[in-house]
């Protein structure tokens, strides 16, 4: 069985445990680090935007913007010394590093109250579609901001929001120790701690 | 055949043109405004927040909170009161509204850099599970942020991002000519819009 398909059949509901009828889609999305060091083909990575491209927007805005590198090729590099240290352990071996960015602005220059919470929801496809997949998706905070900004001539009425490292999965042996650790589903806030009627009550 | 069966069974190709490919998940997810005016039950509503429960966030913060008024109790006034007049018109047949809230920082107090980015994917996890259902999902940027801040007493560290609208699909020809002609799927920019490799260049 390759490391794909042991992700695709892992008994989700073994680590994830919810509180209410939901599809097993939502649970088999997590957040890998082990990737196999292998290239994607452009339209896999493209298949990961499509998904993103249809997301919810106010007044179908559509802030998201992705820039992409894929490893061997001239952009990598440069994509990859934004990371964080504790970052570059592993996202060595994605196939592809995104700086995922929204627009501030409608077309009319009005500015758009929901640009980042628009963009999230374009992200939160795109991670989904890499589960149906059978892909590693695996968003990122740890990176320098400012500098993925000018390195990619990001325009000030654009936001960097937050990058995403894509591959295929790899072996969980040869993370190491610590991240091999945390390299499982993660658990959740019960829905009480999340979502109550009337009033914030949190 | 009910009105929920026919937007399952909407042939969404004839209306969204993927460049490449991806699930039909995602084409079928779109925004209706037509809505029965029937109440939900608590559970079937939890479904929704048991999807975005389990959306990506940075270092698992998991800052979404949701809180909601269904039709027919106490608080669906105070909720209703805080749209603007364009979304009254037809989400005073919704089943729930719902005001979507960020909390701006970790648990250690440290400022989160995508608290309105995370709650976006968990926002997306919830109108695409309510696509499985074949609920009506809206999404609404259209109401008064400030007036739901207090209104809801939403502490001065989280923050309100959107409100959604949910009920089960109902009859097109019941909403007000303006609406009824937007009643159907919306189109995307391009892929070339919205990704590039390499730098920023939309």
């Amino acid at each position: 069985m390759t490391a794909e398909r042991k992700v695709l059949r892992m008994n989700i509901r073994e680590y994830r445990k919810p509180e209410y009828t939901v599809d097993d889609l939502f649970l088999r999305r997590w957040s890998p680090r082990a990737m196999s060091g292998e290239e994607i083909d452009e339209p896999t990575l493209r298949s990961l935007f499509e998904a993103a491209r249809w997301a919810p927007s106010s007044n179908n805005n559509q802030p998201w913007r992705f820039i992409y590198a894929c490893r061997n090729t001239p952009s990598w590099q440069i994509f990859f010394d934004l990371l964080a240290e504790g970052n570059q352990i592993w996202a060595g071996r994605a196939a592809a590093l995104i700086v995922v960015v929204s627009k501030k602005t409608f077309d009319s220059g009005k500015p758009s109250i929901t640009h980042s919470y628009d963009t999230g929801a374009a992200w939160g496809s795109f991670a989904l579609m890499g589960t149906l997949m059978g892909l590693v998706v695996h968003g990122m905070q740890g990176f320098d901001y400012d500098r993925a900004k000018s390195a990619l001539k990001v325009p000030d009425d654009h936001q960097v929001e937050a990058m995403i490292a894509v591959g295929r999965p790899g072996k969980k042996e040869d993370l190491p120790d610590h991240l091999r650790e945390r390299e499982f589903p993660s658990p959740r806030k019960s829905q009480a701690q999340i979502a109550a009627p009337g009033v914030f009550r949190f």
